[in-house]
């Protein structure tokens, strides 16, 4: 009989620019025994996150340095395989930052129970996890949008932006979507019920933005910053708010272009960046909300799945480049049968 | 007998880049009689401000539109010589805008009354004025010091950056200029004792922020973007706040380099950009508060004359270049000997 092992993604090389396939490597290694409080965990979702780019960049505030040969941090959803502590036991699901790895053991603070009766376990990772947090409290405080007013989501088909869009309608708002190409805009108009949406490779994202936002945008939630970020500054309304909670377009690049802010001044808008990890103790009520909102219907989600770890880098690489359509994972083994 | 005539400084042409003299012509023309509710004013004091070049550049929102053979617009203090209205006599000071002539013929209620015993009737135009005000409700609204945060002002040793730099320093924290020159740094250092001053010309901006900020920026009140602000962004503390006042190194240019965000973000910072436009009903609480702190010897001035209208333009370009050392103003007319 082999002796069990853990699969790890690890970097390879710190990668520059758009990561690569040869930025990251597999290593088996034989399992770990769990010691006292720890837990042996089977990994079932991967989830794949812009803050992963800033890590492998160097951002210094995620636990481990990103170094050749270091296991790539993320969230993962698994189920409890052996537990030496006594808050969880053999088929817990529990969610946390565990890493790429198919076996990984972990302090049991590390973790907290997933109630499998509220969603599918994978919302964990988005909807009903951080992704959907971070959407609440980016719209709620910094956003704040009135009913009537126009509010702009970039980035409207992903894990975070598909739910500030969400809630931005159903606080009574006009919503208008920016995405990558028709499909993405198809699905945010017609699932996720946004007002419009425009597409920032089409030929005139001006022009387009215009069109959908006549009276300006007074609130504008930036998940991407890059060129559609001056798009939309140059149509702020008085008193605007941005809530800028990433610029995934521009992470990994070592000279970003950068913002025109006159546009800010003109209109005297408020820019506040934001960080979910701030907000944690917030989940709870978020969770309430969105069960009760996706029972109405009122929210909803999607996820873009692919299967085994050995595919994360690549669904990672995805992601990053926006073909994903919604919440982007990795599955590494199935769910106990019995969910 | 010659007829009374007033002299006015009009656009020739609109400035691209910096005001140039092509730019601005000279008019004289006979003085007009005031009619009813109407002044006709003798221009004492003219006030050099940043606003003046977005007028130039085409901004809709300071009344006349700026074209060629307008009358510059700016804020003046004034006697008043005929008065056909009921609220002021002959001899009242006022201020108001009132625009690059010499005696101008203007509706009562574009000016109010300077209350002369307070202080040289040239601060309504800046510490007590527009300017001291804009610096009040930047720092106070946006900037938000604590006691020993670090505060950074750039243009430290102008009209808004000076007492900017003196109400953080009053509320407690260290206080840290940027200013152009060794002479306006020693200003800002030895007469309105700032903590420290750096130069935006020195060798190393970033290594001189660095080593005047060495626990960062909690707080920075920027009138001027361009470089130094990009230095100052990558020194931001978190929970940092960023109040944007002005963009003078930016105004006129066709394509703004841009500001990169990305320490924003790392660092959760909150940028307001203000109007004082919008906040002009504080003006009897700053000038309250601001001539108890000048009697206290708290906060002090310092202005930057020339003297003769045909002399505005230059003194405009100087202001914009940075080459003023204070409040920038010129003496039209002398004021009356009573004062």
């Amino acid at each position: 009989m082999t002796q069990p092992s853990n699969r790890r993604v690890v970097l390879a090389r710190i990668p520059t620019g758009t990561p690569e396939p040869e930025d990251f490597a597999l290593v088996d290694e034989p399992r770990r025994t769990p010691g006292a409080g720890e837990l042996l965990l089977r990994t079932i979702w991967l989830s794949m996150d812009p803050y992963q780019r800033n890590w492998m960049a160097g951002a210094r505030s995620y636990g481990t340095a990103a170094a050749p040969g270091a296991t790539v941090i993320g969230r993962a959803v698994s189920e409890v395989v052996l537990s030496n502590d006594p808050g969880f036991v053999a088929g817990d699901i529990v969610c946390g930052e565990t890493g790429w790895q198919t076996s990984p053991v972990v302090s049991a603070d590390v973790v907290e129970a997933v109630d499998a009766s509220l969603a599918p376990i994978s919302t964990a990772l988005g909807v009903l996890g951080s992704p959907g947090l971070t959407a609440w409290v980016g719209m709620l405080d910094a956003g704040k949008p009135a009913r009537g007013e126009t509010v702009v989501v970039s980035a409207a088909a992903g894990a975070v932006g598909s739910v500030a869009g969400q809630i931005a309608r159903i606080m009574g708002a006009r919503v208008v979507g920016v995405a990558g190409d028709p499909a993405k805009c198809r699905h945010v108009v017609e699932e996720l019920r946004f007002d419009a949406c425009v597409s920032h490779r089409g030929p005139d994202v001006d022009a387009a933005l215009a069109r959908e936002c006549p009276d300006g945008v007074d609130v504008y939630f930036d998940n991407t910053g890059g060129p559609v970020t001056d798009a939309v500054y140059r149509r702020l309304s008085r008193d605007a708010r941005i809530a800028l909670c990433g610029l995934v377009a521009e992470y990994g690049a070592d000279d970003a272009r950068g913002h025109d802010l006159r546009p800010l001044l003109a209109c005297q808008a408020t820019l506040t960046a934001f960080s979910v990890r701030r907000h944690l103790r917030r989940m709870p009520d978020w969770r309430r909300q969105a069960s009760s909102w996706m029972r109405e219907g009122a929210l909803v989600y999607r996820e873009d799945v692919l299967q085994g770890i050995e595919r994360a880098p690549g669904a990672f690489t995805r992601m990053l480049a926006g073909r994903t359509l919604g919440k982007a994972l990795v599955q590494v083994a199935e769910a106990p049968s019995r969910l």
